[in-house]
């Protein structure tokens, strides 16, 4: 079952899919040309919005959860791609410690963790989770609902060790983003930990990665020859905006008129006759929390009290100064008449996977990852690696192939913004 | 569905099955290792015998035909391995030529040549197909029974670069085993050849890859605390054997009944009250012409003329000189009462998949790869990759998952086979 694309605007998107699909062989050997100077992240997942007339990653994220999303038919993929990935990053590595998110009764990111930590296991590592959870001080198993356990250990640090009672691992995974900064007991480690600390939401930013986005979606515009917008969602950003005390107003309302007058010039080039919108949500952090859908720069001034105080607290208290504003592209595929949004996820520099967040009671204008969001996983049905050149650039191997191509440039965005944050605190 | 063992015998191959799903963490970490100083070919397949008490390698192929009969629901495994080798061999090429066997008549044999052309172009090659066969001196264009086509070009040679009529490649990938020798059109060329010329058999020798698989398996058989004799068949070999001439005939049944005695001493020690056999074969050569299933050295001796000219003729019409003598190892293995051997396949350093040959007509202790002999391959129905620890060791994960680990050896003791050889041509 795939989501069916609900707009007439089609004609880009299918311009734009013929294209990746045309130009597959010089595709692919570009990506490989990239990756001989560039390292892929251990793992990515990559939000997709299909506008039909426009396709581009809206957020990339470091530290996916939703493994247990994916097709379980493909798992294989997951570790296949896992394996190389651990060969490259710790050949002599047996022991692998995975610190998830410090939840313990979301049974949905549970899952998740319990599906990475099997994909790692086949690769034949030996994986224990250590949480960061200060009130959990002895091993902990977690019942799981699809059945299956999970067994949490408490952290302990020897000298500049990371382990568990017993358990001194090689490296260590990161499957928490770091939202509420780095914790103490993970600083100055020894030990290999990946993603890299800086890659936390308490040094990245959005708008280094979108800005890394543009080159990399500018170049690969100029290899293929498309206009880069269609796979590239402007943004700006503003620092300093503290919402509960209305201050910065005027930078958000100013960029946010002067980006939808940008995104209006290009829907008239393109003849779409819905009204632009944009997206302001904190520069830094995930789960979707202090995010508006904003269509007029009077939108952000005239907030209510509710509204700024949505605005104002991030994930686990982050409070948030800097914002991002990012076009906003509408997800016109919908499945049984409910909004779908792919997400790509990729291990190494190989694409595993996806699914579609399907959600009834959302727009196509709205972001599907907020907070309190039940969305319903559909795990795509489909590799994003077997584009078929015999069927049209629309039948679902090549519109897959398209994500898959999508989700990989934002992919090597990060990975290009990981080492630029990574130069720029050395 | 998938074959019984049908030997009361599983004693000692359940405990080994253990062993390995045991150790697995073990031998995953033990291959990453190997992999860190080595290179994989760049594909393999291998032929493996289950006899219930014993588990092992009895032919590799660095030229595997069969991709046809691979599973398709694990195509992307496939298409995920050619990408990494492809990086690995070679970044900057796009233009692949590839040279498979001079059969035009064999479907089967095209079949497999097109789903490798498929793979590769999946990778984002850009394949054409050039071929030795002289009477080809312009595109030819074959109809496959699946449906589809395949074009084969005549080779066209510039200087020292290899290609076709207006087609530079970047590299050739053989998928023709030289059995013939190195076609003078093929020496000395620029390009990058895969695998390597040495790795045809106009050089190479069964007894080379054999001995390379011997200290791999000891080296393994000690890591995982077993009799690597549960894993490794005994083989020896002789020169300058002339069938036809019967000269040579006292070094085979002399060796022949060394080997018959070495054998009876493990059976009797692990209980095994079958007789034991040995193959004799070309030391060189693949197709399995010239394949004598031997039971005593009398058998040798007394052979007809028309067996004489059967074990005098191998491919392509080699007369080889060389024999290899190797442990018979039953295959125990069975479908609806047909005997079944395993092929298991590797792109890079990574099992892709696999099938079972099925044969009615044969014997437990016959090759099963012979000439003429029409298999039904039947596609395993997992991958190689996931054991379950939760099921018991002879599940089906489990059971494909001990063929995948005893095929990578033999991959790893081919790897070391062809540095050797190419030392030794240095």
């Amino acid at each position: 079952m795939v989501p069916y694309l609900t707009t007439a605007l089609t004609g880009p998107l299918l311009e734009l899919e013929k294209r990746l699909l045309d130009a597959q062989p010089m595709i692919e050997h570009w990506f490989r040309q990239q990756w001989k100077g560039q390292s892929a992240p251990f793992y990515t997942s990559v939000d997709i919005r299909n506008a039909g007339f426009k396709l581009a990653p809206v957020d990339t994220n470091l530290f996916p959860g939703g493994f247990n999303n994916l097709n379980p038919a493909f798992m294989s993929l997951s570790i296949h791609a896992a394996m190389g990935a651990v060969e490259k990053i710790c050949p002599y590595a047996q022991r692998l410690l995975l610190i998830p998110e410090s939840h313990t009764r979301n049974t949905f990111y549970l899952q998740n963790v319990a599906v990475l930590a099997h994909i790692l296991r086949q690769t034949g590592l030996i994986v224990r989770i250590g949480t960061l959870i200060p009130e959990i001080t002895q091993p902990t198993t977690l019942e799981l609902p699809a059945g299956g356990r999970l067994t949490l250990e408490p952290l302990v640090r020897h000298g500049d060790r990371i382990g568990l009672e017993g358990f001194d691992p090689c490296a260590v995974l990161l499957n928490n983003d770091l939202s509420a900064g780095v914790p103490d007991i993970l600083k100055g480690i020894e030990q290999n930990i990946m993603p890299p600390l800086h890659a936390g939401w308490a040094t990245r930013r959005k708008s280094h990665h979108f800005a890394a986005y543009q080159h990399v979606a500018d170049e690969f515009a100029q290899l293929i020859g498309i206009d880069p917008w269609l796979i590239d969602p402007y943004f700006s950003h503003c620092g300093k905006i503290d919402f509960q005390a209305r201050q910065g107003e005027d930078c958000l309302a100013e960029k946010v008129g002067d980006m939808l007058a940008k995104i209006r010039v290009k829907y008239d080039e393109y003849g779409i006759d819905q009204p632009p919108f944009v997206i302001v949500k904190a520069d830094a952090g995930t789960y979707g929390m202090g995010i508006m859908t904003v269509k007029s720069p009077d939108d952000v001034r005239e907030l209510n009290r509710k509204q700024r105080n949505k605005m104002a607290v991030g994930k686990e208290g982050l409070e948030f100064s800097e914002v991002l504003i990012q076009e906003g592209v509408y997800t016109f595929e919908s499945i049984n008449g409910a909004v779908a949004e792919p997400v790509v996820y990729m291990l190494d520099n190989f694409v595993v996977g996806g699914f579609y967040r399907v959600h009834t009671g959302r727009g196509s204008d709205e972001n599907l990852n907020s907070p309190g969001m039940h969305f319903v996983p559909l795990a795509f049905d489909d590799t994003c690696v077997m584009p078929d050149r015999s069927a049209n650039p629309d039948a679902s191997p090549n519109r897959f192939y398209a994500y898959g191509v999508i989700a990989r440039l934002a992919m090597l965005a990060a990975s290009i913004e990981l080492d630029e944050t990574l130069n720029e605190a050395a």
